[in-house]
């Protein structure tokens, strides 16, 4: 009896170990997720947001996918092998096959650099999906530059968003968005997984956001890898020294970037682009690593920045600003954005404070300060597309 | 004696098939791929321009690479696998790692459209490098635009090249060149691996080529797969009708590229940049089934460009044209070009007949022919990036 109950209750923690790893069978509702590549129909994704994955390699012993609590894989009679995620928040997430030991690309997917690398990503619909998809209307352009950087001694590589009309009147002149990326993350991010140009297209035609340009940097890596090398196409080019620290001290020094991006980029684009050149009508915002990077940044160069845009990289506190009345005449602008899962149970969440609180004071010191929650999404690029659709009527309305 | 013998020539044969398969000792001067993602040692390359892969993958029983007589890879103690490539030609190739019969992209190197996928590719320097180099000089932006094309019915994605001084003159308006990708390949293909900007930043910097505008469309897949999905972004965006016809049959069908050029591509570009919007300041080129595509529609089009040039995509024979008069007067240029090795021992090669041959005759019956042979190259874009740097500035000389 006693052995029976004992393998009762063995087999129930195995079961039961197994329902933790794994959802009951997944809903037979599957379709190729938007970010294959042409014409490739695996990975699929239900309606739970799981995703399925079909790898063929016939001769080998395992394979899998990075996802934590994925299934295990399984071989078909043709050599494929199949295999299941868990369900993931809609958005877009980065991910790696394993093959016998070996971390690889899935040769289905089409490749975003995310994680320090250039590798896989698959897009689980998002029920808001429609706000940054590709529809017929006016697109601005995307444009990739090359320039060279004195206090980086080298050639640079960034992306500038050019809005719908830009080149319609050679006399009109725009703001300016510095957006940035997050660390191991660099500036093709907004661009491609983001979406940042679609959601302005959107936003612009339905009169939701005035235009505006958007200018995207390399903002460095602090948590791995050496400078980049300068002579290279796209992710490669445009190095940047690293900067210091990592995820353990949480020591960061950005004073490569800050450099790069003061004395350099923001010069480049106000003399290569038609831009309104003052601090009213320049922006900065970033996410995770770019987020600390804009609030370290703007908060020393208030002259320089009206508009203030962190996701999910922390917040600003009363206590951060030494002058508020200066704070309050120069800043039109503190966005603070988190996804929802970020904040952990009692909702607050974030490092330097609860950033909801902090946002808060910042209103009844009277700032104009914005606290955003993206609803059902974490740290990832959902959260980040959507704050960008929130700032973005915010910006520069005179 | 007999057996002794026997057993000498099976020694022998066994040793000479290995010497086929394999050079002898690599040259033991390795350094990194350029391709290579940023930080990554491996895939190197050496002075014969073989490529020394690392893959580690510790549980795998065979690792390969698709290039053909590559050496067998070998399993070191720390679990990664090493192999070499025959010696390749200078310039860009593309390849995948086989790991226990997947195929899948090389973790250590960037990624490139070509053979109808995604995938790796490995950069052999070349002695001529220098002219697509990134250099400090004043560059052009590559310009990622999406435009609705009623022809085809579906939103299009293609690249636009503007010349370094584009934005200084608003009233300065510049020639077209319409630049297509080979089979497989798609709208990247020029921007990327062609590294069409920095070859054009280049001349014009040096006064050797004028600056002219450079539009790169999607020129459709006849060898494989269906019309790519509309709502994706870079190279999944864009779709075309696919072409019939296929690599066995050689019947190419180019109509719907062909409507989708004249009654969308071409009005959008004059409507949205600042283009000299007539025939004499209109110029197509194409490699490969590029190259073909150019053949095709510009002398069925002679009333809309005015300079032809076919890259590694056949020639233009004399009997071609229906009326010489006429494109003598129309046509200002016929440039053909091929790699060595593409040429065969008889120096002719080419399909529609010799293409030296061809365009000799071209020239004596008075039209400005210019023949252009990429030495030591195959094909492969070292021909490619060579024939643009040749083409161009030949191109629009009033």
């Amino acid at each position: 009896m006693r052995t029976t109950l004992s393998r009762l209750v063995f087999a129930s923690v195995l079961t039961c170990r197994l329902c933790l790893a794994q959802s009951p069978e997944p809903v037979d509702d599957w379709k190729p997720a938007p970010s294959n590549q042409a014409g490739k129909q695996y990975p699929m994704v239900n309606s739970e947001g799981r995703v399925k994955f079909r790898i063929m390699a016939p001769k080998a012993q395992s394979v899998g996918v990075t996802f934590r609590d994925s299934s295990p894989f399984t071989k078909g009679e043709d050599g494929a092998w199949i295999g299941y995620s868990r369900p993931l928040d809609q958005g877009f997430h980065y991910y790696m096959i394993q093959i016998d030991g070996a971390e690889v690309p899935d040769p289905n997917s089409r490749y975003f650099f995310g994680a320090g690398r250039w590798g896989s990503a698959v897009e689980v619909p998002a029920k808001d999906a429609d706000f940054y998809a590709l529809k017929n209307v006016p697109h601005g352009q995307l444009r990739e530059i090359h320039y060279f950087a004195k206090s980086a001694n080298m050639n640079r590589h960034a992306f500038v968003y050019t809005p719908p009309d830009y080149d319609k009147d050679p006399n009109r002149r725009y703001p300016v968005l510095y957006l940035q990326h997050g660390g191991g993350e660099d500036e093709t991010g907004w661009g491609r997984q983001g979406h940042a140009g679609w959601i302005l297209d959107n936003l612009i035609a339905e009169g939701k956001a005035k235009p505006f340009i958007v200018a995207m940097e390399y903002g460095g890596n602090p948590f791995a890898g050496g400078p980049r090398p300068t002579n290279a196409p796209p992710a490669a080019a445009g190095a940047t020294n690293r900067t210091a620290g990592g995820p353990g001290g949480r020591t960061f020094d950005f004073s490569a970037f800050e450099r790069t991006l003061l004395e350099d980029f923001i010069p480049y684009v106000d003399a290569n682009f038609r831009t309104l050149a003052d601090q009213p009508h320049r922006a900065m915002a970033g996410l995770s690593m770019g987020g600390m990077q804009t609030r370290s940044i703007t908060l020393k160069h208030l002259d320089k920045f009206s508009h203030i845009g962190v996701f999910s990289g922390g917040s600003i506190a009363v206590t951060n600003i030494t002058d508020m009345a200066a704070f309050k005449e120069k800043v039109k602008l503190v966005f603070i954005s988190y996804g929802s899962g970020e904040l952990g149970a009692n909702r607050q969440g974030g490092f330097g404070g609860d950033p909801r609180a902090n946002t808060t004071a910042l209103k009844e010191a009277g700032v104009h300060a914005v606290f955003y929650e993206s609803p059902d999404t974490a740290h990832e690029w959902q959260s980040w597309r959507r704050s960008l659709r929130e700032i973005a009527p915010l910006l520069f309305k005179d």
